[in-house]
C-alpha cells in the first residue's frame, strides 16, 4: 500500500466531524516535526487548527512561503447503514478508497503531508519556506474559530503567506481537468419586515409583512446585480428562508423574517450589494431592518500570476491535461488566506461523490496526488 | 343579584374551555326540561351539543320555529395571574361582571334561557315554537363536531328553522348599537409551490420556489377581488403563513408553503375565487398544488327579513338605539343555521374585552339582555 494511502486511511478512520479533529492532527505534527518542521497547535474555542513551516531562515515574514491549506473535519456521514461500508471504517473497492472524507479532504490532507516529506527530504536546504495550514473547522455553520482565527494570527506575528494551494476537491471527472484560481464571495443577511398583526377578518385594522414584501421580493429576484467578467459569472441573489405566521389560519402575522445570500463576483462591491438591496427595500416602503454578514470576499489569482501558470503547468505535465481554471463553486477557507497578500489556487482530487454516502477517491489518482503537489514545491522554490 | 346574572355566574365558573362542556348544558338542559321544553344532548366527537324546543305541536319541521344560537365553550385565559381576579372565579366590580366568557358569551346564554323561561311562563300556549341550540365547539379551530354537525341533524329530521337569533357579541359600545345581519363566507387553501432544491453556490442547478412565486403573490396581493356591495365590504385576501427553507442558509428550498384565506362578499363566489386565485398561479407558470377548505359561505338576511325589522325595532324601542346593521367581523355559528333557509341575526354584549384578559360585561346591560330576547320572541310569535 502506498504511503499517501495508509496516512489517508489511519485520517478516515478517526471521527472528525466538526469540530472534532479526534486525534489527526497529532498524527501530522509528529510526522513533520521529526523532519524539522516548526509546529505549532492552535486551539480557539473547540477548533484544532495547526500552523507548520519549514526553511533555512524559518522566522516568520522570511519569504517566499508555499502553504499547503486543508481541513482535518468532515461532514456527518448520515445514516451509516445507507453506506456500502461504514463511512469510518476506511474500505479499498473497485480501484477506490471508501469512507468519509477520503475526497473532502483527507486525501488530500495526506499527500500534502507526504509531498512535503519527500521535499524535505530531497531538498533540505531548499530556498524559502514552506508551511502546511490546516483546520478542524472548515464545514461547519460559521467557521469563526477555524483559518479566519489563525489569518489573523499570522498577522500579529507577522507572517506573510506568498503563495496557497488549497487541497479542496477541484476536479470534475478526472484529476487536473479543473483547478480554481479565484471564489466568489458571499454575503449573507437576515432580513425582518414589520407589519401590523391582526385577524384575518379584520385586514383594514392589520398590516401583513407578507404583502408589503412581495413586490420588493419580486424587485429582489428579478434584479440582475452585475454581469460578472472573465473571471467570474455574474453575481447570484438567493432566499433561503422564508418565514412568517403563527400557524394560526386566522391571524395576520406581525412579521416576516428571510435570510438571504449573495454570491457576488469582483464586479460588484460588499458595499454596492448592500446599498442596492437596501434601496429595493426602501423603494417598496417598507418597515425594516436587515443585519449583514460577510462571510467571505471574493478572491482571485489573476491570469500570469506565478502559481497559478505553475499549477497550470503541473497539470499539464503530470496529468497530461490542460485544467479548466474556475472560480465556480462555494465558499473556501482560501477566502481567509488571499487577504494576506497570497496567491492562490485550489488543486485536489475529484469532487463527485463529496458529503454523499459512499465518498470515495480513485487510488490511482491518490497516488499521484502528492507527485503534483511535490512538483509546485520544486517549481516554485527551486527554479 | 338578578336571575341572569346568577346564571351566567354559574356558567363562568365552568372552566369550559373548548371541547369542554364543564357541566354548562345539564344545568340549562334540567331547568327548561322542568318548562316542559324536549330537550336532547347530541354528543358529536368530544362535543357535547344541545337542542331543546318548545310549542303545542313540537315535532320536527312544525313551523315557525325561533331559534336561539350560542356555545358554552370559552378560548383559554392565557396566564391567570394577568387577570385582576382570576378569570373563572366570576367577580362583580365597578358595575361589570368580570370572567372568561363574560362577553363571548356565556352572559347571553344566561340571558337566552331566562328569556326562553320567562317567555313560555308568560305564554304557555304561544303559537308556533321556540328552540335553543348551543354547541361546546365554536372557539375551536374546525368546529366539525359542533353546529354544522347538528345542522345536519335537523336537516336529517326534517326539522325547519325559520328565524335563529344568535347571541354572539355584536355590540360595539352600548348594548344595541350594533346587530350583524349577515356575515362573509371563509375560504382556505394550502398552496405549497415546488421548485428544485439546491446549493446557494450553484443556482444553475436549482429553482428556487420563493423567487418563482414572488411575482404570482405580488399578483395575489395587489387583486382587487370584488368591490363588495350595498351589504358587504370587499372580499379581502391575506396570506397568513408563508413558510420555505431548510434553515441552513446555504441550501435553496424545494418548495414553499403559503396558507392563504379569504373573507368574501356575496359579491364573488367561491368558485369565482378558486378561479381567479389559480389562474394567476398558473399566468406566472409555478408548479403548485393548492387544497381548498370551505369555512362557511357567506349568508345574509336582507333588509326587509322580519327577523332584521323586529330585532332593529327592539334595540330602538328597548334600548333607544338605532343600531348600525353590519355583516363585518369573523364567521359564526349562524353561517350553519343560515342555509337551513333562517333570517339569522346578531344581537349580544360589547365585544370590547372578548379573548382578552379581564373580559367582561357591565351588569346592567347583561339584566337588560333578557328583556330583548323575550320582546324579540314575541314580536315574531305573538303578533
Ligand atoms: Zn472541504
Ligand atoms: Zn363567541
Amino acid at each position: 500500500m502506498s504511503e499517501v494511502s495508509e496516512l489517508a486511511i489511519d485520517l478516515i478512520r478517526r471521527r472528525s466531524v466538526t469540530p472534532e479533529d479526534a486525534g489527526c492532527l497529532p498524527v501530522i505534527g509528529a510526522r513533520l516535526a521529526r523532519l524539522g518542521f516548526h509546529i505549532e497547535h492552535l486551539r480557539y474555542g473547540e477548533v484544532d487548527n495547526f500552523w507548520a513551516t519549514h526553511g533555512a531562515n524559518n522566522t516568520p515574514g522570511a519569504g517566499p512561503l508555499l502553504v499547503f491549506l486543508g481541513h482535518t473535519d468532515v461532514v456527518p456521514s448520515g445514516p451509516e447503514d445507507a453506506w456500502q461500508s461504514p463511512p469510518f471504517e476506511p474500505t479499498m473497492r473497485d480501484g477506490r478508497l471508501y469512507g468519509r472524507g477520503a475526497a473532502d479532504m483527507k486525501g488530500a490532507v495526506a499527500a500534502m503531508v507526504v509531498a512535503l516529506e519527500r521535499f524535505v527530504i530531497a531538498h533540505p536546504d531548499h530556498p524559502g519556506r514552506v508551511g502546511l495550514l490546516l483546520t478542524s473547522d472548515e464545514e461547519g455553520p460559521t467557521n469563526l474559530d477555524g483559518v479566519r482565527r489563525v489569518a489573523g494570527y499570522l498577522r500579529e506575528i507577522g507572517e506573510r503567506i506568498s503563495w496557497c494551494v488549497v487541497g479542496e476537491p477541484s476536479a470534475k471527472a478526472k484529476l487536473g481537468d479543473l483547478i480554481r484560481v479565484g471564489r466568489r464571495g458571499s454575503l449573507s443577511g437576515t432580513l425582518t419586515v414589520r407589519g401590523i398583526q391582526g385577524h384575518v377578518a379584520y385586514p383594514e385594522k392589520a398590516l401583513n409583512p407578507i404583502h408589503a414584501f412581495a413586490p420588493a421580493l419580486s424587485g429582489l429576484a428579478a434584479e440582475r446585480w452585475d454581469d460578472g467578467n472573465a473571471d467570474f459569472p455574474p453575481t447570484s441573489f438567493q432566499v433561503s428562508n422564508l418565514n412568517a405566521g403563527t400557524g394560526a389560519t386566522n391571524v395576520i402575522p406581525g412579521a416576516l423574517t428571510a435570510l438571504i445570500n449573495f454570491r457576488y463576483s469582483t464586479a460588484s462591491t460588499e458595499a454596492d450589494l448592500r446599498r442596492r438591496t437596501e434601496a429595493i427595500l426602501s423603494q417598496h416602503g417598507l418597515d425594516y431592518t436587515l443585519e449583514w454578514n460577510l462571510s467571505g470576499e471574493p478572491f482571485l489569482t489573476p491570469a500570469g500570476g506565478r502559481l497559478r501558470e505553475v499549477v497550470v503547468a503541473v497539470c499539464r505535465d503530470l496529468c497530461g491535461m490542460e485544467p479548466e481554471q474556475s472560480t465556480g463553486g462555494g465558499t473556501s477557507d482560501g477566502r481567509f488566506v488571499a487577504p494576506l497578500g497570497a496567491e492562490v489556487v485550489e488543486l485536489g482530487p475529484v469532487n463527485a461523490t463529496i458529503h454523499k454516502v459512499d465518498e470515495c477517491v480513485e487510488m490511482a489518482e491518490l497516488d499521484r496526488l502528492p507527485d503534483l503537489y511535490q512538483a509546485v514545491c520544486e517549481r516554485m522554490l527551486l527554479h
